[in-house]
């Protein structure tokens, strides 16, 4: 397929909603709500036959009233409608439909025949079809926010494509939370026609998008999948977490999104063969993913772990190796650094244990002068906090301080990310940190970590999360090393 | 031992601080001040022979100066200070001293020599020590804190006992934010005197406890901990992380608390014999170690799941089946109970498919109905949103609001855990909820969660989660059916 045919959904300049509707709380009110909120430029043209005006809209009876092609249609209306209203949009000529209503292959052999017509017209006259029993699409850069749950991601560098509607809006969430933003968003829903890998190739051409991740219950055409993401890897590294990898769970899939979830070892088998990083769950699925978003891949797998608290430091230790890292030998030119500034009895090995009471700036040298080790090809960093130069005191006891000093944690935690991002790109090394907060407050943790995020950066929380992340940035550096 | 001689370390009435310090962010200073700032109302003794008076406290020149004999000796002086403080202990006839300060075993023979002096000393005269190269103890209830980090993990019914006072500090931390608290938490340290296995002797009998939660390095002696442990967790769970469980891991445990780590399999095969739930990192550690607050144990593996998306029910579908559990089939009883008043088209199976816009009522009547079957042993019900009685929109769009909404939606969530919690009480099974939590605001959502704990449940996040949590309880509740 050619992979242009996917623009007039990404890149819409007009949307028509076919089963707009004035119900608050109703899929077609929603929809036209989220859409007009998201700030989308182009036209949007609300159809249904009973209205006259939509949320300060002018309501179109039919498709055929609209007085262009829109680029776009948005279907919502009742199962049994939706065929004909696919058969108006490639009447008046539109080359792409989002179909969010359920209701087909998923409840069984009658709406698979109904599915399967709805493919045959759209194919007939080339257009495009997303779902159907999907959420629908987000393209933040374009404001085109064509989806379920109200809220508006920002744009940025992380393409979700999901078999599941929830999990694209949780992800999603936990993104904007997070201070980062997504390229594209896509809830494919049953695949009726286009497919994950139509999705992956079109992304993989958008220059816009880092990383994408994916939320997998069963392929529809597994051979066609693998040949597709095998070259997509080459340029962008794509993160899968696939469900139904149980008897139960592929069960729960078929009753979902009408998928068949396949052997789990046949996806594990392709995963390794086309260069996919497989996560464990969605939290594995999102850490992995926002690294890819700024980190320099790694040249080999010898780790460096500086660590601000000793048990930490043995966890990323045992993290790593279960994951097949190395712990780097320093060599007696990066000790005889170290020995410079650290004091007599720093414990003179890997990983590095600063203890406490370290001055704030010998931390940020430690990093480095391990970083710059010719037998390191990338760190963790666990702790942040005897680098901020606030004591703990002072984060456990201020940490609700509503005055400026909660600002000037935001603003010292961001400089100190950026400046090991600044390493990072100075030694072309990935420097992964992970970090317990020691602040008494919940919501000042979440804004240290949001401004983090929009200085484009990621701190995790615990050690094995950190060695996850850098076990995947090895393993795609590997991969791309290797040519694909 | 008898484990009464570890009374006078955990409800102390008076506690003597050797090595009391003017100068802000030393050790003496810092632990005073939290001490002090903590509401320990029993008498505290500063030593320092340079001061007269520290934050507000009467100085003593020398232990013996003290008008009494304390309850519990604080030591901070510098390594070589310490056998001496520890012998002015026993001559003043204290019963339980904990030695913060660093500097022993962890740094080669030497420093074990005289910590061997120190353990000789302190035997002599039947004083337990806690340490040393630890950060403390605290005692909720009894407002003892005698800790490094400045803040006070309020009064509850989860212990932690752990070799590395950071990961104390960690956990009390997510305890706290989490609107839960500690009974008892120990930081072992090098664990000279007083083992692991002592400390849970004695939390055994505890009734303030329901849970044990430890970081373990490494044993002093294995098999007096095999022997006291296998006891301990006929009344009371204990969940365990293990680090140094690699040869790297290892090495970084013996130059951080001088511990041998040992075999990775005897420890496994501690744990299996001794009923110890094994946590796989410290979020398993809390996740399981929360569980056991409220949760009644299940008399089998047999789980209904109740979802509100569909991607999420195969996840959580595939999980239990991964870690051992089984799927509940749902029995035509059930089914037809179900059927009363869910849409024609409900998924029918288990897991049982809530989709969007179900009633919130009808929620919990799912939840209920599916717990009341007899061929369920325990519900996973995922996605709080549909039963808070507010919409997605809602939730996303007023997340950040600072009116009563805000307020509203907390305590709506909170009704809606503690229905849950009622359900698994009257039906004696246990009943765990994840849930991701479609909120604007991340602050708000820190809100509910700390409500939620407060209120005496847990929301987990994702449904790996929540069946990890219930493979644990399953394993433990089998554990105490057949009698340890």
């Amino acid at each position: 397929m050619d992979i242009k045919r996917l623009n007039p959904l990404f890149t819409a300049r007009s949307v028509a909603l076919i089963g707009a509707s004035s119900t608050p709380g109703k899929w077609g009110h929603v929809m036209l709500k989220n859409l007009i909120n998201g700030g989308f430029e182009g036209n949007i043209y609300p159809i249904n036959p009973d209205a006259d005006e939509l949320l300060g809209k002018k309501v179109y009876k039919t498709l055929e009233d609209v007085p262009e092609t829109p680029d776009l249609a948005v279907i919502v209306v009742p199962p049994k409608a939706v065929l004909s209203a696919m058969q108006a949009c490639t009447d008046k000529g539109i080359k792409a439909a989002v179909v969010i209503t359920a209701g087909f292959a998923e409840l069984g052999l009658e709406g698979r025949r109904l599915q399967d017509e709805m493919v045959k017209t759209a194919r007939a006259k080339g257009m495009v079809m997303v779902g159907p029993n999907c959420n629908g699409i987000m393209s933040p850069w374009e404001k085109l926010y064509v989806d379920f749950p109200s809220f508006h991601v920002p744009p940025g560098s992380i393409a979700l494509v999901c078999q599941s509607g929830g999990i694209v809006d949780g992800l999603a969430r936990q993104i904007m939370i997070k201070g980062m933003g997504c390229s594209l968003c896509v809830a494919s829903g049953n695949e009726a026609d286009l497919h994950m890998e139509d999705y992956l190739a079109y992304i993989a051409d958008d220059p816009r998008t880092s990383v994408i991740l994916c939320y997998i219950e069963g392929f529809k055409d597994a051979e066609r999948f693998y040949s597709i993401v095998r070259e997509v890897t080459k340029t962008k590294p794509v993160v899968a977490y696939k469900a139904g990898k149980t008897q139960a769970g592929a069960k729960a899939a078929m009753s979902h999104t009408a998928s068949i979830a396949g052997s789990d070892e046949i996806f594990d088998g392709i995963c390794k063969q086309a260069g996919i990083l497989r996560a464990k769950n969605l939290h594995h699925l999102f850490n992995v993913g926002t690294a890819f978003m700024n980190q320099p891949l790694p040249k080999g797998r010898r780790i460096g772990i500086v660590t601000a608290g000793g048990g930490w430091g043995v966890m990323a230790a045992d993290e790593c190796v279960s994951l097949g890292l190395e712990m780097a030998s320093l060599p007696d030119e990066t000790i005889k650094r170290l020995d410079a500034f650290l004091p007599a009895w720093w414990n003179r090995g890997n990983p590095v244990d600063l203890v406490a009471g370290s001055d704030p700036d010998d931390v940020l040298r430690v990093v480095e002068t391990v970083l710059a080790s010719p037998n390191v090809d990338g760190v963790i960093y666990i702790g942040l906090m005897p680098a901020l130069k606030f004591t703990r005191q002072e984060l456990m006891q201020r940490g609700n301080a509503g005055d400026g000093w909660g600002d000037a944690l935001v603003r010292t935690s961001v400089e100190l990310v950026q400046h090991l991002s600044g390493l990072a790109r100075k030694y072309e090394k990935p420097v992964v940190v992970a970090s317990e907060h020691l602040i008494a407050s919940a919501a000042q943790e979440a804004r240290v970590l949001h401004a983090i995020g929009q200085a484009g950066s990621v701190c995790y929380e615990m050690p094995y999360e950190a060695a996850e992340v850098m076990a995947a940035l090895v393993s795609y550096g590997k991969w791309v090393n290797a040519g694909g």
